[in-house]
């Protein structure tokens, strides 16, 4: 089987909200969007940000809560790109959960929740490659 | 600034029991592990899977719950594959959340958890492109 996620999908209580901090804060275009679910292209997958009672309907199952035990990160390319995309997205509607700073295994990096407290760490950490086309690969 | 996720990282009651469930479930193979962290080289990005209590201490914040308000999809080229592969992550320690089925939108679909209730939907979409390298383009 391919070593292979072709959707993150996050469910949204305010599509207007969710779309403002998406597109305004890391400045990230749709691809598709209507009512209900708005999707990004993203680096090899779709991002889709669904309204949270549709993507309960699709799952079959209520009461999702958040936050919920993940994240999602982004990287960037320098250390000090990690405090000013950490300021644009609170701009946009985002909410510090932890000031940047280096952790113990290296690099930099701090944590924002978007407007449906899923959390988001924007990170330096230069042992990994981010190529020109947004694909990353692992490294120690 | 890139239109670009580098990481998905879920959090993992029992270490063991998650891996079981990603390396025999779904087939893939490591890229790293130690103790707290098990990191996956994806399709362009890296799927972790992170102690819970690690992660929650990472993030600063507790009480991370599940199920969260999200879920993650692999696409399989195949109707047929979906039940298949369904059936492997829930041989392999996953539970059926929906039963594989036709959504409005077209295609086929169902829900399985994983050990740590995180969702997984296995989904066949014949307007969404897969190559061989597992890159996913949206289409409709």
């Amino acid at each position: 089987m391919q070593q292979q996620i072709s959707i993150i999908t996050l469910g949204v209580n305010d599509m207007a909200v969710s779309r403002g901090f998406y597109v305004e804060g890391f400045g990230w275009s749709p691809v598709f969007e209507n009512d209900e679910i708005i999707f990004y292209q993203m680096n090899g997958f779709v991002l889709g940000t669904f309204h949270k009672p549709a993507l309960e309907q699709d799952m079959g199952r209520k009461r999702l809560s958040a936050p919920g035990a993940f994240s999602l990160a982004h990287n960037v390319p320098a250390r000090e790109d990690v405090d000013i995309v950490m300021g644009q997205l609170i701009q946009a509607g985002g909410r510090l959960i932890r000031k940047a700073d280096a952790p113990p295994h290296g690099g930099f990096r701090g944590y924002v929740a978007d407007p449906d407290d899923h959390a988001w760490e924007i990170a330096w950490n230069p042992a990994w490659t981010i190529d020109e086309r947004g694909l990353i690969t692992f490294g120690v």
